[in-house]
């Protein structure tokens, strides 16, 4: 398979083999600075954060308790899911050990990525934003913006527009169309905000994102360090590994709707998808009890791994009664769907007194 | 020679063959229609004028005095020179027919193509439109903006870029940097604000321009009509011919400064290029005494035809002077250097006064 292909971040590919990502592109082992790093949430723990490049600066910043940035944000061609939420916890966290915090509406990309005019995705960002804030981010200390709205990013991608050529978006992206190439100049001018005076210069940043986005880092860096004038830091990068699909699929994805789920979707449907999903179970309970769950097969373990067991120990503690054979995959099913759903009650309850407040923020 | 390259608006390639362009790219022969035009100015008298597309529309408003817009601009890459006087004729008799008049300073442009950032044209731009004010526009009834501050003229180009392929843009302008694409994508969004509802809605606009220009209003033309939701009336264009170089050359070209001369220069440096301008003269005084000049080969023929002769009695006495080997080249290019300096004089000290008025415009 075509390397390049791989990382895609307009995701129509699969990312399998998280070293041979690391050994090809030249990103970090993120293993050689976690032992340094505070307070590490579940991600970094578990080692869904595997990968980085140049953010050695930012936890150096983290560190010292110095000043850094961190900018995130969506697309809203949709409700969070459950590949979104990684990244929410990543910022919420990230916000939480200091950083300023810049949060993207995509909403220039969900135009030219999937065709969805600007007026019709201000809902969905609206309950995006809603998302995030009930997820933790702090709106006082976060800068929230649309893309459509945000002058500064647009004049960016005109500006470095001069700075590539069609052959560097070619080697990055692969043969695209004029649209993509225009939505990949908007998202460098995202991630380079946060470095304008406008928002006290140059300092060091960290966009955390799945490893599909990493063509995106590329490319800002190299015109980071090109438009000199702007002294940027050249801005970093954490990757966290992308979930599989829950049915056995090799990635979540819109088009495959038994694949995920999201968070405003109805109970019932979320219970039939964990109900299907693909576990790593044996063909027989008994062979289960005999030789055990598979976890690091499994969809279910991947649901509390990624999102929904916080606490290690009780992780531990189900992953250990799994490849003991001690639970089997119906029941420790049924205790994923008590989870999620309490969860995503919860979520909900706490998210309905952000929507006005998110409406507000994107006005 | 490739068609494609002859009309190629950034200029390297000759533009020789008119009625060949007029055939090749479908461009509609300007005569047709030129004897239903109300008072026509020199250029359209004179067939400098050549070609249109699209312009019925355009005169139809113009003879029945009902709405129509016109839009023209400039490259604030340097001081206005013979080539952008012809242009600027043009717009300033438009908006005497009644048309509301919008000025381009293409700024963006000027930093894509030329790589002048924004800040350093500034003041380049404020002298063009000191001159365009000097020519006769009238800068109360027009709206005269740089792209790098019209926000709807970028948010257009963006949108837009929906619409296009690269390999429209390849067919259109052969292959070009990513940078020249996106030049092109921002006058296209120029081209059609006009027709914003910000500025009145559709209506029939006209861009009057070199035929070197014609691939920006195809693709504009194409545009229009492929976002049905704006209602866009697709952009009329009228073609002018282009000056030959002075000295000979084919063109005129910033790379030849013997080729052309600018409405700052030195009346020194005017009077030189004048005197060593090509002519249509004859090898020896004897024989162009005899066989006449050939007005139809000469620059300084030109010079009047397009600029500084704005009377056809006079221009037609001159004429019939130099066939007829009454007038030699000497002594006429004597009668240019007096006419062309007094003009450019004049043109100064209107100019002086418009000076503070470009610069508040633009601020």
């Amino acid at each position: 398979m075509d390397d390049r292909k791989i990382l895609n971040p307009w995701g129509e590919d699969l990312i399998e083999d998280y070293k041979r990502l690391i050994k090809k592109f030249g990103i970090s082992d993120f293993k050689e600075i976690k032992p340094y790093y505070p307070n590490p949430n579940h991600l970094i723990r578990r080692d869904i954060v595997f990968g980085h490049r140049g953010f050695k600066l930012v936890l150096n910043s983290i560190i010292k308790k110095q000043k850094f940035n961190v900018l995130s944000g969506i697309k809203p061609s949709g409700p969070f899911h459950l590949g979104t939420l990684t990244t929410a916890w990543e910022i919420v966290d990230f916000q939480k050990q200091g950083g300023n915090t810049f949060y993207c509406i995509a909403d220039v990309e969900a135009y030219e990525d999937n065709g969805i005019p600007i007026k019709d995705s201000f809902e969905t960002a609206v309950d995006n934003v809603a998302d995030i804030l009930a997820l933790g981010l702090d709106y006082k200390k976060a800068y929230i913006y649309r893309q459509s709205s945000e002058y500064r990013v647009k004049d960016l991608a005109i500006e470095f527009s001069r700075g590539v050529t069609l052959n560097m978006l070619k080697a990055i992206y692969g043969l695209r169309e004029f649209g993509l190439y225009i939505s990949a100049m908007i998202q460098v001018g995202d991630i380079l905000l946060p470095q304008l005076e406008d928002f006290g210069g140059p300092a060091p940043t960290v966009i955390p994102v799945g490893v599909d986005q990493d063509p995106h880092i590329r490319l800002t860096r190299d015109i980071a360090k090109k438009f000199k004038k702007y002294n940027f830091v050249p801005p970093a990068a954490t990757y966290h590994k992308l979930m599989r699909g829950l049915d056995g699929s090799d990635k979540m994805s819109k088009r495959n709707p038994m694949s995920y789920f999201t968070l405003n979707e109805d109970p019932q449907s979320i219970r039939k998808k964990i109900m299907n999903a693909f576990t790593g179970g044996r063909n027989s309970a008994a062979e289960q009890r005999e030789l055990g769950g598979q976890p690091h097969r499994c969809n279910i373990y991947d649901l509390y791994k990624f999102h929904f067991i916080l606490d290690d120990n009780e992780l531990k503690k189900i992953y250990q009664e799994c490849i003991n054979g001690d639970i089997l995959c119906g029941e420790c099913k049924k205790i994923a769907i008590d989870k999620i759903l309490n969860f995503i009650e919860k979520h909900n309850k706490k998210k309905e007194k952000f929507i006005d407040i998110a409406r507000e923020i994107l006005k």
